[in-house]
């Protein structure tokens, strides 16, 4: 099968094969199908979109071009977790060792973050001496002995994904439900859970924008997940403004602290004591959604799931933080940003935040950047609240004073008062079940 | 201008500024842009389309991505031709010297065949000797001397439009009438004509097999030749038959001479002389097309035009022919299709005659794969004429007999017999003016 033959067909709109799939898929995967072909075909995708059955296809083709890690040594049933990406979105963090101090299996394979969003690995090692770099063997240990572990992909989950989105990147193909979807599912397919929770963001701080396009892409992750035979459901969240009050890596692993104690911004908890219930549900640890939420609530306020958190971080090598978080990286400079006036706050843009925290160099613009890990943003007020002129809205803190400028000019523009308080955004819109059916907040 | 940036404005539907198409060819030329980058962009063109000023920028950037030839040392007017290409099309071989002939000074530079479709460069090298690759100086010389040359396209002619035609065949964004006018227009353009006649083919064996499609594209071409201060005209001709007898290239050097000589089959004879006859207006060496056919009809009847084919083939160092064709490469071996039955001849579809003779060895499949100048096919019958069972309707001319029985599959496939004559199709389907005006056969 010719490669100029397979871009033609979907060039003129048709469904293409499995054969079709798997060829452009092993081909990108042993370097016979040029960049340039892959990418003319990246385009007409594009532009011309993919069945369910052709998603599917290309995903199980990604899947197959590395290795499907085996979990069943560990544990019967396994659940991972997956966030298409936000703003102080530091979920995972929080959401592993709460699940797993509830009995759950959580393999969590992350990346790192790239433009004005985060990644669960950066800010796990902003955790003194933390390695993200297991090998399958030491995380496989991990999860038996501590029921969670958070590591970097191993270099065979997906190696065909790593490559196309190297080129999507590059070549402005990015922008697709079906591409997306098969990049997501292929990764959380091959790491081997059995169960998945996805956390599509939704707003101005995530890559969908809006909300008919988050249900269309939950939809289409939970339609793969399904028929790879991994039970996959799908929450549509809230990403206008930043989740909880931390952004910057070592000031969201404090935050992740102190959400683990029971004290944690409203918003953040209720999102993973959302997940975290469904987490239990789907490895059959609770069999009502109140048994399983009490379940959670309980380990936050034992104690429980900070001491996971604490048996995690050890075991992954990483410094005592959790009764005491001085060993965190932290920054030598502070500056608030105050509210010029009386009034409300009616928006604290999350991308604008996300923009700023970058700029103080909190986060990367191209693969490679390094990044200072004490760096970010510490909001004050959040959307809805009361302020006076002269309240500190949020704080930056950084380390080189260069940055500062740009990263003030950015965070002021993302701040929004006004004269009556907006009305309040639920934390979870939409509920995409294993089954496909849908619920509303 | 990143071209990421410029890639995603295309693929959104966006119209291209000027400086973004000029990033693109500029890129492309110099190999900044990578191939993978450039073949994303061509087909979200392909899908997305261009606006007739987006084409115009691209064609000029294309212009001058190389040398724009200056003819005017050598004439005040020069009308160039060109066809996109039919089964049997030796147009440009006897139109150069009869409208030479007439006065008009005919600078041309052509292309090799590729696939179904002949190339002139390639007919022109089965006269024993014959040079087409000339210097520009010696090209200038020739125009000035004998009134036609025609040769190889130099390498500084729209050099982009080189390394985009190789990227484009093999990522399947050839078919866009934008792409396609740009890439001959740029070099029409380059080759410094002040006047050019566009053969636009339709039909089975044409590029273009719907009559809108032919026309759309000749709109366009038209449109940018004008924008660029050069008189051009479009005729959409017939291309459902091979055009004359003889399809090959020593066979078709053949038919070549006996036109010129005012015997030729009578859809070449008709299709030259409407061809020719507006080349004489262009180049204001006739007042109406009354006279304009007269003078050509003249040098047909008269043998200047022969004389005139004569004068280039020794200019360009090719062995005389124009009296006896005995010193053209012949075949070894011919073997006749004949009618199976009594009846009519209903179809030779040219694609299928093309593909034929391209089994023979007289076409290439690939670019650099040598070719057999003897071989070919030359029809007895064309559609409307009466057969008797066991007529010869063609045959094919060949030296290597494992070629024979793909070939004369082909060949048998593409005649199709009838009890009743088809309708005659006239050989010249619509004219696009130099104002945009079309009119009808």
């Amino acid at each position: 099968m010719r490669a100029v033959d397979i871009i033609r067909a979907k060039r003129d709109g048709e469904a293409l094969s499995q054969p079709a799939i798997d060829a452009f898929i092993a081909g990108v995967t042993d370097g016979s199908w040029p960049d340039y072909q892959a990418s003319a075909l990246l385009m007409a995708i594009v532009l011309r979109g993919m069945t369910a059955q052709e998603t599917a296809w290309l995903t199980d083709a990604m899947v197959r071009s590395g290795t499907r890690v085996d979990l069943s040594a560990v544990a019967a049933v396994t659940v991972g977790k997956h966030s298409t990406g936000g703003v102080g979105d530091k979920v995972s963090i929080v959401l592993a060792p709460l699940a797993a101090a509830c009995g759950v299996i959580v393999p969590k394979m992350s990346g790192r973050g790239l433009g004005h969003t985060g990644g669960t690995l950066d800010k796990l090692e902003a955790i003194p001496g933390f390695r993200v770099a297991l090998s399958l063997s030491e995380f496989k240990a991990a999860l038996r002995d501590v029921g969670c572990c958070l590591i970097s992909q191993t270099k065979d989950i997906a190696p065909a994904d790593k490559k196309l989105y190297a080129l999507r990147d590059v070549t402005g193909t990015i922008e697709s439900i079906p591409l997306i979807s098969a990049s997501v599912m292929s990764k959380k397919i091959a790491e081997g859970s059995t169960a998945v929770v996805l956390d599509v963001k939704c707003g101005s701080g995530a890559f969908m924008k809006r909300r008919d396009d988050a249900l269309e892409l939950a939809r289409s992750l939970v339609a793969i997940g399904t028929a790879s035979g991994v039970r996959t459901e799908a929450f549509i969240t809230a990403m206008d403004t930043p989740l909880g009050y931390a952004v910057g890596n070592a000031l969201e692993i404090a935050e992740c602290v102190q959400t683990l104690r029971g004290k944690g911004p409203k918003d953040l908890e209720t999102l993973i004591v959302r997940l975290a219930s469904r987490m239990l549900r789907l490895a059959d640890r609770a069999t009502t959604d109140l048994d399983a939420e009490s379940q959670v609530r309980h380990a936050l306020d034992s104690g429980k799931a900070l001491q996971k958190f604490e048996a995690m971080i050890e075991r992954q090598g990483g410094a005592a933080i959790t009764n005491d978080v001085a060993a965190l990286p932290r920054a030598s400079q502070r500056e608030a940003v105050t509210a010029a006036n009386n009034g409300f706050v009616v928006r604290v843009d999350a991308e604008l935040v996300g923009r700023a925290s970058m700029a103080l160099g909190a986060g990367r613009e191209h693969t490679g950047d390094t990044i200072d890990l004490a760096a970010g943003i510490v909001l004050h007020r959040k959307p809805g609240d009361e302020v006076a002129a002269g309240d500190p809205i949020l704080e930056l803190h950084f380390n080189d004073d260069r940055r500062l400028p740009d990263a003030r000019a950015l965070a002021i523009a993302a701040i929004e008062l006004g004269s009556a308080a907006p009305s309040p955004v639920p934390s979870v819109l939409a509920w995409v079940h294993a089954t496909g059916e849908t619920s509303y907040a």
